[in-house]
């Protein structure tokens, strides 16, 4: 999956001139939670909460700037060939031949960095999103997702589709296939609620990758697909129970969870208080729980931050629904 | 998944006595297809031909007969204490408390031993069903499943699933989970052709099962979760392209086809002929092929049955859409 050969991807040319020069526009795009227990690299979904915002200004001298980042703690570099939304929308550009725009971009970090909800996804799917709205490009939004995955690729080291693909286009999405790149949009039942929990522990998502494991044994994976097939159809058949039967994992969990502080305790907190699954979000720390309410969702995220508190660990907690928009224009100006 | 307790199940005791004493009656059961490609020990979908039928009598005395088995060359055992169909109505008698009953069975096996079809399977599920119709249980066909599960563990060495759900509910079954059982029933678009080649060549289900490689790599098992994901998101959609980009095998195939004559030859020949999909049918060695039509199904037949004989190789041929009823009863006497 490493030499994802996503230059191969036809961008239809669809991309008008920038509508009466200058003008901005101030974009929206949501947190996601990849893997979805069962479904290591090719499942993830968006959320309503948290997400990152992005504001793109045309400017007259062709090029990328970035005037501004905040919410990262001095942690993302300015430097436009070395913060993956620039970079993501400078490939962008270059495919669909207007390198001779200029732009500004501030970027509004609004969720905490390397916490396993595809912070990186979101910034660059926001970025991507307000370039091609801003230049009027009309094409599927599916043709963004190669340039997001470069994103991905310099901010992760691998050019996975699972955290923004979901940010993308809402909802859940099943990466089938990575050469060729193949994503289906998957339906989920309306009243399925999110509590997520971010303990504020540092598990970088290279780390988090390395320690998982490169060989198995068949009858794990044997497991793991029927979880999987579990999860798809209790998506398509609205089926809360079969979702929560489905989403175990026995191959990833077992190693990245020893990275989260008190996984197990809070996965057994969490479900005794009703949820219908839990588990890690992306490579964590993150954790999150599938409930059938937002009362249980917001009980279970209170419960579990009073937990870390008493570890002495700091948290960020939130509580949505599945977000089935994708990204979003807040203002044009 | 050797160990299935399947004698945790419950049964519920609805089990009328036999009306009016004496009496018989003639099932017919479906082949099966197991695996699908990409769903190795958790997928299955019957056809509408071939079946076996099973011709079942109540006697006077209490205990089981064989009194006939035809089609089989010899070579199924005439013992009740040795045939599958005889041991798993004796573990579903036994279960619903009628070992008071006697029976005599015949068999009629109408498609090979050993094809990868589901062959055992058929007669057993032809036999339960025909018991629990006789005794005028009504409780869901589910709970025969543990029986002819238990056959199965007697014909292949393990208590596989992926023949007698499909043969026992008709459809596409997914096994999501052994331990606890966990059967989902799939949908599937009504015009679907399954062309189904069985070489007469001699692959034992149990040396099938032993060459698979029992360490993979996670890379190969997150490809094929990414497939069965994509096969069962098609099924649900009715999106036979999907359902065939989805059918893909990289763990798998490459090793059993090493059992079947011309296996990527015949699949060159099938695909070249516009089928939607090709591969192994359970253990083998029969092949299958999903077409879009009933014409494209007779004639990758008759072509794959041409080349085999070019090869000196015999072969049965089978054209039929997916069977969703099950086992059915031909007649009652």
């Amino acid at each position: 999956m490493e030499d994802n050969k996503i230059q191969e991807v036809q961008i239809p040319m669809q991309v008008a001139p920038p509508s009466g020069g200058g003008g901005g526009i101030h974009v929206f795009a949501p947190a996601t939670v990849a893997n979805v227990v069962c479904g290591f690299d090719v499942l993830g979904f968006a959320v309503n909460e948290p997400g990152d915002e992005v504001i793109m200004r045309l400017t007259d001298k062709p090029g990328i700037t970035i005037s501004k980042i905040t919410g990262d703690d001095g942690r993302l570099p300015l430097d436009p060939a070395k913060n993956t939304v620039s970079v993501s929308v400078q490939h962008y550009l270059e495919s669909v031949g207007r390198t001779d725009v200029g732009l500004d971009i501030e970027l509004h970090k609004k969720m905490p960095i390397g916490s396993g909800l595809g912070s990186s996804s979101a910034s660059t799917v926001a970025g991507l999103f307000a370039i091609k709205t801003l230049l009027g490009d009309e094409s599927d939004p599916i043709n963004l997702l190669p340039f997001a995955m470069k994103g991905e690729e310099m901010a992760c080291g691998q050019g996975h589709a699972d955290n923004v693909a979901p940010a993308l286009f809402g909802g859940f999405v099943l990466i089938r296939s990575y050469e060729p790149l193949d994503v289906v949009r998957l339906p989920h039942p309306k009243d399925l609620y999110c509590a997520i929990v971010f303990p504020d522990v540092d598990v970088p998502t290279r780390e988090a990758r390395q320690i998982i494991r490169k060989n198995i044994q068949m009858k794990d994976a044997v497991t793991q697909w029927g979880n999987i097939a579990g999860l798809v159809s209790g998506l398509f058949m609205q089926d809360i129970d079969l979702i929560g039967r489905s989403m175990k994992d026995v191959l990833v969990e077992p190693v990245r969870s020893m990275l989260i502080p008190d996984f197990y305790k809070m996965r057994e907190i969490a479900m005794g208080m009703g949820a219908v699954s839990f588990g890690i979000s992306g490579s964590g720390p993150s954790v999150f729980a599938f409930t059938k309410d937002e009362e249980t969702a917001t009980l279970i995220t209170q419960k579990l931050q009073q937990h870390l508190t008493g570890l002495k660990i700091g948290s960020n907690t939130y509580v949505s629904t599945i977000n089935d928009a994708g990204p979003k224009v807040i203002a044009r100006f």
